[in-house]
Order: structure tokens, then sequence, then C-alpha cells
């Protein structure tokens, strides 16, 4: 039946004036990163469950991560946290990847659990412990090197609970001192990626809240410092789309946590509370990348995604099988907006045939093109259930409980 | 192609376990009322921009709504607000919209724009003023003999601007007491519609702020009090089918005002901004319309479906019609949920396989279906374009400028 | 100084109509309780900073809590987690406190950290659960009556966080019926508080979300089950007062759990991020104390004020006192609202003169009212730093750091 | 009894540290702008209560300006805004302003209501609209030199409702063009301000919608253009005085709207929802005065203070007086705390006491400070006061109702 369905998909597409061939180019090229912090424990507050059977150290991380990609041969490298992730050698731990297909991706510096950083690391008030947090990012570089990535990905839990407890501006001095510190290290070919957070773990203000500040700050630091999005990390209702958007029109988009939420910072598999945002998201990026301006293209092609999500309820590797899936389903569908109709509707103020133009896309059914795309791989058709049958999960049980956590 | 295609659905779906003659069977008994209001002028606070063509008196917009129905076949009655929809003889009202294959739906008393109601209409602090609202609504009793209606829909605009200005409990009180001199003029078919909302017009408190009030008053006043869930009147991130969830297991759903917001309350195209939350919401109902208590079945099955929105940049008629077949296209996907499968997953707490069965029916193309019922009815497969095609958007264009508005 | 201060507060209050004996009755008899749980580690999910000198077992805590009230002289009883606080002998639990000047407040049973509970407990799917969670609470009702405890205070994680999970209906029936069980073993003066909260730790449905469903669910079990309110539970902007309001209208308003929020359920000092929504909270609590019903009367004076707050960075046994001054303060300047003239601006619709009332009240410096009380008391004028410049913050230190954590 | 008030606060500050003449001197310095609109009638889309007495043209707009300053001394300018303020002859506007002891503040284009302007302005797909209105900027400018203005204010209302509508890099580019075509007519004395707003009355995506492309957009345009910061136009929960700071250590802060909020643009008087967050932004801005870098300091000072609300219960002319007097409240407490002190817990991380420096200075009643202030000015102690028992409210009745709206 699957035959019959993608014969009519492709018809049905060709009809609505869609270049399939470019749309399975672009769902080929899809490469997802996943986190190896989100193979482990983690969850809430209130409770950390203990899974069976979670990773041990970082190369039973990897271990998993492959896992994830051989289902959907699109999650080909994987992000490492400092130090989570520190090893002695770290050409080793760059082999074994490589021996399991994967690569090291970008590397994280984790710059909120030691206690020197209780009140803060690069805007903290002592210069002893901002050394330190420019030490440890330097480290990062180090190890970027070392394990063959280019990306330098930077979130910072910086920030206070209560008003009058830090010095605003004071703190946005020795961020940029700090920042700009790490710039300089950085190799030619190398990426600085940073993130913002509207709020959490501090609940007063945070130092680098939103697009605004991350993007002003990596304006100041030169042209290989880029804006990391993380889909959770704004006010409700926020349009995210928007700043993706101009960020590309900036040519400062780096990349994106891809994770879901309804409320907060949930941090659940990736599109699961309102698809269509992610779906809009994609349509900004694939606008782009058929944009005239060749330094919007470039940035589109070179934006870095990755996963970043917590799976407290349920098992890991497939739930990061299915926040790979559901972004290539919702990239799918936005590689079947028929851009000419839409700007040609935009052109003519024509707000219901623009917006159906983008509802049409939304709605088709891509399950066929994906089968099409993943034997095309020579990947299972269905990953969770392929993941699931197989023997992989029975084998980690007997890892235990205890594993990595955060 | 659609006969290939709708053939291809038949199968699909009954692999998936789907029973498609109960699934139309539901579809073509959707029935949604359209709000005599929106065919007219509204707008933002800035700027009502005038169309050319909208109705001028309650004919007209009969005449308008009659369209609506035309075309989808599903929206056989019209809500009407008074004092905007007040003319001389209800009955010849009546008949008029009889002969264009309409009936009257909820007649709605407008509480908010005389200027004695400008500190509050049934919590206002004068006697006298409570009086005229009480007696406002019972001239839509009245109305509502005259025109078949059984639905009297009540929202209130009735809240304060600044701390101390009102007294909470007095208002509350008072409150309770217009609405229960009401609620003893309603006839034995009758039924009592109580909306609520989070805010606006008013800015620091509302009467009727959250479900819970409109709930505990209906509980007070008796069985023919129902609340009314309007989609855009809810904090932002509320989880609004939980509450119709949990006012069906009640018995208290009455009725909804679809419409569509990403911020305040929008009042766009329905499901314009979030097109899963009202198949979540479908899905509730869906749920409900196969519980085991008969009860529950009841208040499913009676739910007044009704639109309330507001265009202030796209023409009138079709923008609601596309509402309408949005509102198809989304109980048409909640339909299509394997309950039985759901269930199952449910009760062995596998979170991943739960959430899959809601997501699968969510992203099947259920065009294929929503022709072959219009099809079935009698009605264009493409309601919009046919009405676009049509003459009427030419012909009422004679109007003019200026015609009813709020 | 403080003499002249308070000379010239009295004479300002008198002038203001203001009777200072009634507002000095209110403020002495005013007492707040604290929570064992909040004298020991806590923080966010990113990082529990362990401080030096928390308590290592429920007497530690009660040690600490007789801290807090040593220099308040109003924070006399101590609210228990159980398990976090089992001990094997309650009445010696009972004695100690008392020695120490204490009683044991309400008895909390702690029903999220199980792994039994990973999917919900008196709304689990496995009835065998959904004992386990009952027996706990029937439990915690027998230490109630071996700890002289009247109030089981019950706060429920229960949730999902994705679409799909959970049977919304059946989980409600689990829920009553769970409830109705525990209820049935209440003693005759024993009192359920049932909270509600918008969401954390589930993050796509919590069972009690809101006041309505913790009121209905209160009034489905009967007049000893009453809601508590926690300040930091509710959507952005909701109007905390007003269901204040209403609640004490309906006479089901049972307790607080006191705390401060800017963004979610921060759980920081009270009232640090805004203060006046205290005070507007404190002052329907004082008009109810004045009305002339005598059941609202009899509600407002028998709240229960309870802190719940979670210190990350600052010290437990100052931040305690200072949130304990900080409700003093507010209702302080709650108590300093002449009514009469409010009703009166009310009365007239002016809104101006209404709200000028409020803020007037809340302008009032009232330190020298609360060192006149405290003074009466025969407490420190200055809690805060009477305690810092005491012995035992030092005399902690020797406990060491990885005391008691949630 | 107030100089008794006055010698004990004088007293108590100086105790504390505080430098009162200087404290004197910035509050007597103090300048808010009101707008003209503001004097007429306003409201919300469900209804503008028309009110009796009303201006009816700018001269009268300009007489009740007038008298806000009369009783307070401390609103010597007003906003115009075109087409609302249009006048023959701008010089006899600005002569009659001035023999009212006024000038004319910013002027501010008015580029929403015009039905060309429904599918945006600056960022309208057609380029003719586009040039109308920079056209009507560039006549703002001219009307700027003929009346003294010195400040070019802009909000634009562009954005889009639905998904698809616009083209956002398109807009973006049509934007940054058309002010930068307007900002090459300014004056060297010229300042250009920018605003920005969340939502509404766009409901999908405003083109400017945060502070971070307002500023974004006048780092291009170049330093005569400044962002201009309305309290009411951020998501809930956003930290405002971080990006009043971060924008004065920017040099790029223009200047306030001030207005109070509770849920969303809501346009009510001052800080009268939550004081305590204009008290912590003016407590950045007067850390800026203090700051060591000239430019800091020099932005402070130039900070252009203006009102900018809605009434639509109360009076107008008091509204704005008492909006006026909540200004000069919050800053004179925000000049009260004890910056050492402040300073010195900061370094020290001593939270709870840097916490409790800000909150001693607002827990203050300036009272007596703000009395002595308006005798040194000659202006009445009680502004409001004063001015509700003079004779102008009653004289403007004469005017009768339907006067200027919006």
């Amino acid at each position: 039946m699957m035959d019959q369905a993608y014969q009519l998909f492709e018809k049905q597409q060709e009809e609505r004036g869609i270049n399939l061939n470019d749309v399975k180019k672009k769902l080929l090229d899809l490469k997802i990163e996943t986190p190896s912090w989100g193979y482990g424990d983690s969850g809430t507050r209130f409770k950390v469950f203990q899974q069976e059977g979670v990773p041990r150290d970082p190369y039973e991380k990897l271990a998993d991560a492959a896992q994830v990609h051989k289902y959907t041969g699109a999650a080909p490298s994987v992000a490492i946290h400092i130090p989570w992730d520190r090893v002695d050698d770290y050409s080793s731990l760059k082999n074994y990847a490589n021996d399991l297909g994967l690569t090291i991706g970008a590397v994280n510096p984790n710059l909120f659990q030691d206690d020197d950083y209780k009140y803060g690391s690069v805007t903290n008030v002592h210069s002893k412990i901002r050394k330190k947090a420019v030490g440890q990012m330097i480290e990062c570089i180090q190890i970027m090197r070392e394990v063959g990535s280019k990306d330098l990905s930077l979130w910072f839990a910086d920030g206070t609970n209560y008003p009058g407890q830090g010095n605003f501006r004071l703190r946005k001095k020795w961020m940029e001192e700090s920042l700009t510190e790490v710039y300089r290290q950085l190799d030619e070919d190398h990426r600085m990626l940073i993130e913002y957070k509207f709020f959490e773990p501090a609940f007063y203000h945070t130092d680098l809240p939103d697009w605004g500040t991350a993007f002003n700050l990596s304006m100041k630091l030169g042209p290989k410092a880029q804006v990391l999005v993380d889909t959770g990390h704004h006010p409700l209702a926020t349009n995210i789309e928007y700043i993706v958007s101009y960020l590309l029109e900036e040519n400062r988009l780096g990349g994106f946590h891809f994770n879901s939420r309804k409320y907060a910072d949930d941090d659940l598999i990736v599109a699961a509370h309102n698809p269509y945002e992610l779906f809009l998201i994609f349509h900004q990026i694939v606008e782009a990348l058929h944009d005239e301006t060749k330094d919007v293209v470039q940035n589109a092609q070179s934006i870095a995604y990755m996963l970043d999500q917590c799976h407290n309820l349920e098992p890991k590797i497939p739930a990061m099988i299915r926040s790979i899936t559901n972004v290539q389903t919702l990239y799918a569908k936005a590689l079947l907006v028929n851009r000419n109709r839409l700007h040609q509707a935009q052109q003519e103020q024509n707000v219901l045939a623009a917006e159906h133009e983008l509802r049409r896309a939304f709605d088709v059914d891509v399950t066929p093109l994906l089968y099409a795309i993943r034997e095309e791989k020579g990947v299972p058709v269905d990953p969770v259930n392929a993941y699931l049958n197989s023997s992989y999960p029975q084998e980690i049980v007997k890892r235990g409980k205890g594993g990595a956590s955060w």
C-alpha cells in the first residue's frame, strides 16, 4: 500500500507544482545532532526517576547515540558536555565515535554545577571565578581540536534571584570581557554559538535573557559568534519563527536546540505540543535556503540542528528517535509549501490565500515521502519500532540503574 | 485523482482499524453556528477598517450567513445579539431565516455598550442598572420564544480596572442574584450558557474570569445552566482540553466559541495559530461521545458549537467558511484516533505509544474524507473557492462601506 | 528616634481614622507556619547547592524552626512531610517540638518521589498504587493524631507530559474515589487542605491545575475539605486576590502557601518580586474579617498561613525570618486601609478615590508599628539581624554539608 | 504634622546615609511629558465611553495639559500626534503652548488609521504606501522645527495576523530603508525614538516586537536613533529594568512611555498594579546617573519620560496627575537606596543584605519629601485634590460630550 501511497503523493505534489527532487535532496541532507546528556537520567527538581540501562560513561552514551543514527540515518554527530564527558584521552573518544559511524559535534562547557558558580560564572563578582569559567571554555576549545569539533556551544545559567542581588551593567561588562578572551582562542573554522534563555535557573534576571542580548554580544565578538535558538527558552507566545527569520537576515543564526514545551522550558520530545510552530520555523529556513542573497543562503545551509531534551518518563533512545522523525516530518511539510503561490498571495495582500498556502502544505501527510527517503538511505521506514524490536533495549538493561545523570 | 485518494484513504483507515461509517456519520452531523455580528465590521481598539459590502441590518447578516451554510452545509443556525439585532418583528426575522434555510440560534444580550453599563451590568453597584441588565436578558428569553431559539448565551464584560475599584464579594452576590432571576424565566427546554474570560475589557479583575467561576455559578442556578468555553479566553498555556473533558464529566459543557489566538483574545480564524489544540479538544469530545456513561454521551451530543471571531483584515464570509472547514478538518482527524489502541497504551503506561496514537491521527490528510462528505451533502468540495468564484462577493459590494459594526 | 516615629505614626493613623488597637490585636494574632523541608537543602533541577549547617533530621529541622519563632514570635508551628520526616516515635517528636515552644502543624504526604508514583499517585492507572497513596495519606492522619495536628495538607504532582498519555476523566474519578476514602478517615476537628498547581512537574496536564478543580473536589468531599492557595501556582497575571475573596465568600479558603515568583513556581522569599500583590490578598482577608456574615468571618479567622519556599542561594533560617517579616509588613499595611472611605468611594463609583485609599495604606511605612508589636511580644525589633548576630549561625556550621534535602 | 513628619524623615534618611540635597535636586529636575491624545476619549475595542468635557481640538488638549503642569510643576511639555493634532499654523500652536507655560514635546506620526495602512505602513508591500509613511514622518520633522520639538517618536502598528500573510525579511528591509530615509532628514539636535511592542494590533507577528529589534535598527541608523520603552509592551514577567539597564550601558535608552498593565497593553494609570516594578526601573536609572562612565550618565540624564495611557473609566486630567505623582513617588524611593551599602552587599554576594537595601528604600513613606519638594516648587502638596477642588473640572463640562477621540 505504501507504493501506491507514494505514487499518489508524487502525483499530488507535482500537481501542486512542487519539485520533489529538491525536496528529497534537502530531506536527505538534514542532520540533527543529539546531546550526550540526553541519554542519561534527568528530570525535574522534584525527582529524577532513574531508568534501567542508561549509559554510565561517555562511551556508552556514544553507543546509544549510534543507535539513534543507525535507525534514522540522520543523527551522525553527538554534542558533548564538559565536565560531564571529560575523559583522559579525547582522541580515543573521537575514534570510538568514528568507529560507531559518529562524529563529535558541539562541545558545551557546563558552567553551573560547580560550587564556585553558585553566584555566576562569567558574571561572577570574583575575577578568579570568571577566569575559571574562561579557562573551562578554553579547555573546551582544546577538546574541539582533539575531537574534530567546530562548534563551541555556550549556555550560561548566570543570573540573580532577587532585586539588588547583582549589578546588571557590571555583569554585562564581565560577560563581554570573558567572551572576548574566549573568542580570541577560536580557530579560523570554529564557531561560537551563544544561547539565551528567558528564565531558569535564575528567577529574577538572567544575563542573556533573549535573542537581542545574544545577538548584540555576537556582533561585538565577531563573525564566528552566532546565536543559538532553544525553542523552549522564550516567553509564552513569542513568535520564534520571526526571530529565526530575523537572525537569518542578519546572518547570525548559529543553530537550534530543539525540544517541546507547553509552559516553561519543559524539554520534552520535539514538537509534541504544538507541531505547527516547528513547521513555521522551518518555513522561514526554507525561504532563506531559496533566497537571492548569498549570505542568507549560506547561513541557512550551515545551521546546526541539535536536540536538547530531557526524558523523565519515557525511555531515552526511542524518545530521541521520535524527536528526529518529528523534525523530519515538519521539515518535509515546510518543503511542500508552494512558495511562488505564497509570494504571489503576499504580493496581492490576499491574506486568506497566503495563509491557505502554508496550511495546505502542513496538512499533507508526508509519511510516504519519509518512507521513500528512508528506503533510499537504507534505514528502517519506521525507526522507533525498528529500534524497539531490536535486541538493544534488552541488552542495555544489564547496565542496571544509576547511570550517568545531570 | 480524488477518487483514487479516497480509496487509498479508506484502505489505510480500515487497516488502522477505524470504522469509517461512524466517522462519516459524525462528520455529517457536525453543525457550527455563526454569529451575526461576525458579518459586520469589527477590529481592534486602534482601528476598525471598514469593508465594502458588509451587511447593514440583521436581515443582510442572515443573507450572508446563508451563504456560509450554502457552501458548507454545516452552518444552519445564526446567533443574534441584542440590541444589535433588535427588530420590530421577530417572527418576520425568523421566517426570513427559515426561508434562507437557516434557524436563529443562541440569543446574546449585549451588556457592555450602554453608558449605563460603564461600571458593570449585573455587578453594578446600582440595583437599577442590575435590574436593567436582568430585564435585557429576560427580553432575550422572550425573543428566544419568538424566534425558536433554545440557548440564552451570556457573556459579561463586568470587572474593574484598578485595585479597590469594586467590592469583589458584593459583586459576586449581585451576579448570583441577577442570574437567579433570569434563570427562573427560562422555559423547560431552554439552556443558559455562561461564558468566562480571563481579562478584557476589564484589566484588573473580571467577575467571571475562569471556568471555575462559571461552573460554580451554573451549579447554583440549576441543570439548565452550562458553561460556554471560548477558546481565546484563557491564560496562555492553559490546557483547554482538560477543562473541556472536566466539564463533560460534570455534564456541564454547554458549548464553544471557536476562534484562534496567539496572544490574548485575538478572535482570528479558527485554528490558524495552533491547529493541534483544537484537535486535542475534539479528541476529548470524541472520547465522551463513546463513553459508557449516558450523561456524558448526552452532554457531548448536545454541545453548541459556535464561531466567535472578528475579521479585521480579511473578507468576512470566506473567513467564516474557512473557520468552518478548519473545524471540520480537526474534528475529522480526532475521529481517526484508534481509541482502543490508545486506551491500551494508556493502560500500559506506554507514553510513547499513547502519544503516537494521537499524533498519527493528527497527521492524516483528511482532504479525501471531507471531499467525500461534502459530495454526500451536495455542497462544493472546496467551499471557500466555490464561494469566491460565485457572484455573491461582487453583488454585495453595492452595499458600500459603513455597514453594521460593533 | 523610633519612639518619635511611633508617636507620629500613631497620630497620622488616628487622623486617617484607623483604629490602631484593632490593628495591633490582629497583627499580634498573626501566626505563620514554616515548613520542615524548607530548612534543608533544595534548589533547581540544574543544581542543589549544599549549604553548611542544614539540619540532618526532623529534630534538627525543628530546632532551626524554633529559631525562627524565637526571633519573630510569629512562627509557632511547623509543617512536616511524610516520608521525609518519618520518625519511629511521633510523640517524642511532638514533645521535642513542644519543648522548643513549637507545635507540629500541617502534615503533608509526599506523593511524588517513590518510583511507584512515576506515573501518578491517586490518579495512577494501577489501583494498587492508588491504594498505596491512600494508605500514605491515612498514615498521615494517624500521625496527625499523634502529634496533635489538625491539618492534612495535600498536594499532588499527578499529571501527564504528553497528549494521549493519560485518560483525563478516568483520572478524575480515581482522584475523587481516593480522596473520598481518605476524607472518611478524618476526625471531627480535622481539616483537609487541597492544593492546586498550574504546571510542574507535569508539563502537559495536571490533575488539579486550578482553584476550580480543588474547590469542586472540596465541595464533593464535604465541609472539612478546603482549598489551599499557593501564591506561586497560577498562570502569570492571575488575579489571586480575587480567588482568595471568592473562596472566602464560599467559606472554602483553607490556607496559603506563601512564596514569591516572577516567572513560574520560583519559591523565593515571600513578596520579594511584587509586594503589592500580597498586600492586595491581605486586603481581601481583612475585608472578610470585618464582614457581616458569620461564616465569612469564621473562614477568614481560621486561615492556615504557611510558608512554602526553597532557598537555593541564601541561608535558610534568616530567609525564613525575612519571609515572615515581609508577611507582617504587608498584613500591617492592609490593616491600615480606611475601609469606610473605601466603601464610600466604591459606592460612588469614584475609581480614583477608591484606588487611592488602597495605595495610601500601602505607602505607609509600618516599621514603627512592627517595632511596637515586637516589643510588646518581647522579640527583637529587627529579627533578621538579631538572628544573624546570635551564635546560632556559627553553631550549626558544625553539622557540615550534606544535610536533609528533597 | 507634616513639618514634624518631614523633620523625622530628614533625620531618618540622614541616619541611613542619604544625601537629601542630591535627592531633592534630582526630584526637582524630574519632568514628565503628557500625551495630547490622552486627554481625549479612548477605551477598548468593546466601547469608548465618552466623557463630558474632553477637549475638542489640539488647543483644548494643551489647555488641559497646562492644568496638569499647574498642579504638579512637573509636566511642562506635551507630545502631539499627527494627523490627530494637525493644525494650519504650528507656530500659533507653539505660541499657545508657551503662553500656557508649556512646550511641545515629542511629535508622533500616527501610521495606523488611514485605510492605506491596513496592511502596514513602512512594511507595506506597496512602495507607494511606504513612501506615504515616510512622507508623514518627514512632515513630523518639519512640524518639529516649527514647534521647537527635538524628538520624533515612532511606533509602528505594522505586523500580520496570520502565518504566511507577510514576508518577514522583505518587511525588515523595507522598514530599514524607510527609516534610513527619515533619519537623513533629522537635524543635528534631533532624536529619533523607536518604540517596540510585543503584540497588538497585529496578532501573529509584529515587525518590531522587542527591544532587540528596535535597538538593532537604531544601531544601523546612527547615534540619533534610540530605543523607547513602553512599560506595557512586553511579554508577561519580562524583567524590564534589565532592558533599561542594558540600553543605558549601550547609550541607547531614548525614553519611556509610562503606564500600568496587569495583562496586556492595558494602558492604565502608571504603577497602579505593581508599583515595585517602576521603582526597580528607576533604581537602574539612578545607578546610571551616578556611574563613572560619562556616556552612561549623559544617557541617563537625557531620558525622555512620557506618559502614554488611556483612561476609559476615570476622568482624564486627575488620572494624568495621579500618574505623575506616582512616578515622583517611585523615583523618590529609588533615590533613597543607599547605593554604597548595596554595592558592598553585592560585592560580598550577600543576597539577603542586598535585597534588603532595595526593599528598605521602597518601604519608606516619601510623602513628607514630596510635600517639601512641591512647596519648594510652589505647587499644591496634594495635586489631585487641588485640581479636583478647583473650578476647572466644572468649567470644561460645557464642552459637552463627543470631544477628540482616537
